[in-house]
């Protein structure tokens, strides 16, 4: 229901329109906003225009980053010749999350989906592609989530680097490490034994 | 984790702040905003400082308004004598979605609690005071929460309103509706027992 308060209403509908916050939210969220000092309200509003202004795509992996080249490219001891392809910036945070990884990313911004109109061309593959012709890659992992859309972008891509003769990986299936053989899906035990490895 | 992008994790950090936003959310809000266009960006952060901007309180009531007085205290169809006292404009939504009640509203910005340094004085009982004294005021009807601090306010301030010799009331305590006795807590049970109404 409405404040009846234009601007009120419209701050709520906009929080509304947020992912992840409904309407019940929205208004705890607009009315604490409003219980806040009009410094702290414009330096709020004003985090989201510079954060707008200053984020930008890495030139060479395309992840969210304010400088020319993110701090993963342009980290010298990260090896060049590594690049783990992901569907998002926040995917290039989990890996790294891991500290395990040590090569570089490219961030696809999207995932193939012709139901919704997303070719190739709203990907960023020409820029992967040009990294791979230009740079000395050795491997590109492919590491889009494990879904319909994950995987044909997943098979397109290592289509499209077959020419290049390069190792084309892409992450392993199986069951998460915690879980229980009981409560996993069909498919992902199939993979699971599939993917079965040698004890030592 | 912080994304090693300032202007990024600011944003981030500013939404990781506001009430019943956690930073999985947060971080989900901030590259959904990055993805809109600059001047939806910009609109975004507009109606932000346009509704501190422009959101008061309403000179009668206390409720949040955009005008002077707010549309129900300047709607003559309203009953002035009848005040209902609640503690935020929040409150005051849930007793209008009711489409029943007919009075005015009194809106305290809070409840006491001396713990907290919440003390009558931070509370626009004065307000309230003033109403009484000047207006043609029938009935205060006390509706805040049912709460060690909702009802201490109700009690503080219908002790204040003694010499005034209008009528205080208090919402019934009672089983909500659609709630079952089973699992209604024992203090409501008490209430509800003590506040039975004969049937016609």
């Amino acid at each position: 229901m409405a404040y009846n308060i234009p601007s009120v209403d419209k701050l709520i509908d906009k929080f509304t329109s947020l992912p992840s916050i409904g309407r019940k939210s929205a208004q705890r969220i607009a009315f604490h906003l409003l219980s806040l000092s009009e410094n702290d309200v414009k330096d709020f509003a004003d985090s989201i225009i510079v954060a707008k202004q200053k984020a930008k795509y890495c030139k060479c992996c395309q992840t969210l980053t304010d400088t020319d080249v993110c701090s993963i490219c342009s980290d010298p001891a990260r090896d060049k010749s590594l690049i783990c392809v992901v569907e998002s910036p926040q995917d290039v945070m989990a890996f790294e999350r891991t500290k395990e990884y040590n090569g570089t990313y490219h961030v696809l911004h999207g995932l193939l989906s012709p139901i919704d109109g997303i070719t190739p061309d709203s990907l960023k593959i020409k820029e992967l592609l040009y990294r791979v012709t230009n740079e000395d890659v050795k491997e590109v992992i492919m590491a889009t989530n494990p879904t319909v859309d994950g995987e044909a972008t997943a098979i397109y891509i290592s289509k499209l680097l077959k020419p290049f003769e390069i190792k084309v990986t892409r992450l392993a299936y199986g069951i998460p490490v915690g879980a229980s053989v009981e409560y996993s899906d069909e498919v992902t035990l199939i993979r699971a034994f599939d993917g079965r490895q040698e004890l030592d």
